[in-house]
This record gives C-alpha cells, sequence and structure tokens, in this order.
C-alpha cells in the first residue's frame, strides 16, 4: 500500500499551519480504529499555542522537530472519560490497574498510527516522538492531565520541507515467524543487520563516537542501559500516581 | 481515508486461505511503520497450522473469530533480536527494563495496525484480539517466544464473509483537547455516550442482563473489577518472567 511504503519521518516542515479542517478530518479518521470492547480508552490533545510549545519542547529535550512542527499530537491513554460515565451512571469502574493501563495504551497507538497514515495520504508529514514516556510526569503537568490518563505517545504534524529518502529496515523474513519463534544464529543476525551496519550513517556514527561496532553506538551512547533504568523506575512511579496501580 | 473511514471489525471469514504473497505484502507495510530509533523491537508470528490454532484458542477465551479466521498474527514486542545483535557485536544491551518493554509495545502496536490497514486496504478483513495480554505466559508457551519478548495483541485475518455496519463512536469534540485536557461535566458526558447508550442492543444488553445503564454492563459483566485484577498481576508477572523487570 503505497502511502504505507513510502513512509519516511520528517522533522523539517513549513512554517503554514494546517487548516482546522484538514486536522479534524485526520483525527477523525483516527477514531475509526478498533479498540477493546470499543470503550474508547484513548484522548487526544492538540497543541498549537506557541505557549504550550514552548512548555513542550524541553521536556522532549529541545528536538528540533518539536520546535518546527506547527502541530504536536499528545495521544493519551484516558479511562478518565469511561470512568466517568460509569460514576455518573451508578456503576463502579474497576479499571485502575495495569492491564487497564496497557489496554488503553494500545487503543491510544492504534489511533495514532491511523491518524499518521491518514496525514500522509493528505499530503502531511509526521515524526513521532518516544520521549513522551521519558517525561510524562511533566507532560501531564502541562497538558492538565487528569487521573487515569497517561500520555504514551506524540506526534509532530505538519507539510514537509523536506524528502528524506526511505530508511533501512530487517528483512521481512527476519521479522516475520512462522507457527513458531524461530531463535537466530550469529549467522542469521549478521545478515539482518548487514543493510544497517553497512550505510554510510552507521559507518561514521561509529567512527566518530570511537566505538568498534554500530550496536555499541547503540548501547552506549543513544539508548543506554542507565538512562533507561532511570527512566523506567520514573515512569513506573508516575503509573503510581495516576492511579493506574492501585 | 476510506479505507480508515469504513473499518469494521470482521468476525466470519470465508475458509479460503491468505495467498501467501499477499500475506507478505501486508506484513511488508507493516516493517515500514516507525519504530523507537529505528532499532524495529518487534517480531510478528503467523499461524495457520490447525494444530497451533487449537492450542490458541482457548487462550483468547475461544472467541468463535479465532477459530474462524484463517489466519492468526501475533504481534510481539520483541528486544530478544537486537538484545542478540548487541551481545554478536561487543556490546552490552542494557534493555531488560519496563521503559524498554513500553517502547518495544509502541513499535510492535504501529507496526499492527499498518499491517491492518494495508489488509483491508487489499480486500481482507480483520478483528483485533484483546485477549492476548490475558494469557500471554500460556502464548509465550504455544509460540515459543524467548526472554525479552512479550505478545502484546493478536489479529485475525481473512476473507470477510459478513459485511457489518460501521459502529458507533463518540463524537470528536469529546476525544480531542485543545492545548489542555478539559473536563467533562455529567452533561458533557451524557452528550458522548447518547449515542451508545440508545443503540437498540444497548438496550437489549442492559434489559436481558437485568441491570440499571449500560455503564453497568461494562463494569459488572464485560470488563470486570475482579478480572482486570487478576490479569494484571498475572501480566506483571510474566513480564517479570521474560525478563522485562530487572
Amino acid at each position: 500500500m503505497e502511502v504505507l511504503n513510502r513512509h519516511v519521518s520528517i522533522r523539517k516542515f513549513k512554517p503554514q499551519p494546517i487548516p482546522e479542517k484538514l486536522l479534524d478530518s485526520i483525527l477523525f479518521s483516527g477514531t475509526r480504529a478498533s479498540t477493546t470492547g470499543n470503550m474508547q480508552w484513548y484522548s487526544i490533545v492538540v497543541t498549537t499555542d506557541p505557549a504550550q510549545r514552548k512548555k513542550l519542547l524541553p521536556l522532549h529535550f529541545n528536538q528540533p522537530v518539536a520546535a518546527n512542527a506547527p502541530v504536536l499530537l499528545t495521544f493519551v491513554a484516558d479511562i478518565h472519560r469511561f470512568s466517568e460515565w460509569c460514576k455518573f451512571n451508578k456503576a463502579v469502574p474497576g479499571y485502575n490497574n495495569f492491564l487497564s493501563f496497557f489496554t488503553a495504551s494500545i487503543d491510544a497507538l492504534l489511533v495514532a498510527q491511523n491518524v499518521c497514515v491518514s496525514a500522509e495520504n493528505l499530503g502531511l508529514g509526521i515524526c513521532y516522538l518516544g520521549t513522551t514516556t521519558y517525561n510524562a510526569k511533566e507532560i501531564i503537568g502541562t497538558l492538565n492531565l487528569p487521573e487515569l490518563t497517561f500520555p504514551v505517545t506524540t506526534v509532530a504534524v505538519g507539510y514537509p520541507d523536506e524528502t528524506p529518502e526511505l530508511t533501512d529496515r530487517i528483512p521481512l523474513k527476519g521479522i516475520v515467524h512462522h507457527e513458531t519463534y524461530h531463535n537466530y544464529t550469529p549467522t542469521d543476525i549478521a545478515e539482518l543487520y548487514a543493510l544497517k551496519e553497512n550505510l554510510e550513517s552507521s559507518k561514521r556514527f561509529v567512527k566518530e563516537n570511537g566505538r568498534e561496532s554500530l550496536a555499541q553506538v547503540f548501547t552506549d551512547i543513544r539508548y543506554k542501559e542507565a538512562d533507561n533504568r532511570f527512566f523506567s523506575e520514573k515512569m513506573i512511579k508516575v503509573l503510581r500516581e495516576q492511579g493506574f496501580l492501585e
């Protein structure tokens, strides 16, 4: 499917805003995604206001794309609204637990991907900001998110001002397993990651960072164990504060 | 976007299998989705073998759709493959933590939704099975999933043998928030859930189950607190067993 197969993340946008009707149209396509029990345990917070953008920027580690895009969409796992509906209808909600949080996250992420596909189909570009879970606590404060909500991802959207090439992917046979999971031999792994390792940009990263392998660039610099542990603890603490681990 | 806006879950499929090339095409579109750091922390397990189907069926609570679809796709958060690559390349992976698990889950879910959109675009029908996280432990056993993997969702796929109507959704204004989260008054909630509450099927559920409101059907019968708590504890235990909570 062309719109899916030609996807590239856009990190440089034209200054022009997204017309309200166009934005509504892509958000509407989001809401057509499947959700558990059709309960729609998600919300979408639209950020366009410069003051709000300025507050969110450092929470996304000042990534240029977060400053550059005319719109940021924060996808929120949201059981607050549904629980309010329960309370207003003589029903006792029992969704302040981890399974429910994860279910709501699934809902929010399927919606997010629908929104992205719809946006790209209409000529917009998108970039996911994986930083959302790192600074969920501060994003919750900035967006005024209530109990039983949690921001799971953010998407920067706008009119593309660059045309990047397709990025590398592991060949399909390295991703797909038939009937049961097949384990990987060192030879399998070498073959599956060869394309990535042999990119000019990869070789440059390894050299510039004085490393022995591309994998070391990931483990020692880009996605370090110490950071992962720090942000894991922080995320679990926020889940507790938001009422999801009662 | 038509393919997104006309989405309905299909629970009755024709017996005809999905041609291998067609299946590969939709899975390939899945792999074009964005993932954190382009690390592709997911795998897809394809189930077509009747013996495997028979084992999975009770794990999905014998939902007829799980018996009925020619193909089940289990989307797996997978940091095993990436960690193997690290180990084979003198790098020490530090991904046995909660943040990394959640990151891998995001990856797997964006891929799943791309696969679903691509499938529907090519005339196939899909249904998500939310039961995957409930019985992750047993699914891990059946699919032989290694450490640092976790099945996050399953999609039943095949040629539709029914044409259901579009299902209800909360109006867009009930989902979208501008700049900050707007809370909901009882009047807001009543308005947003009116469509769902007034469906003939909803009224029948309430009556047949002797309840006072549709919300009670959800809290007392369909998504009960006791079940959520039981499966939350089970899921957290499995995350620990799979090495994600070190």
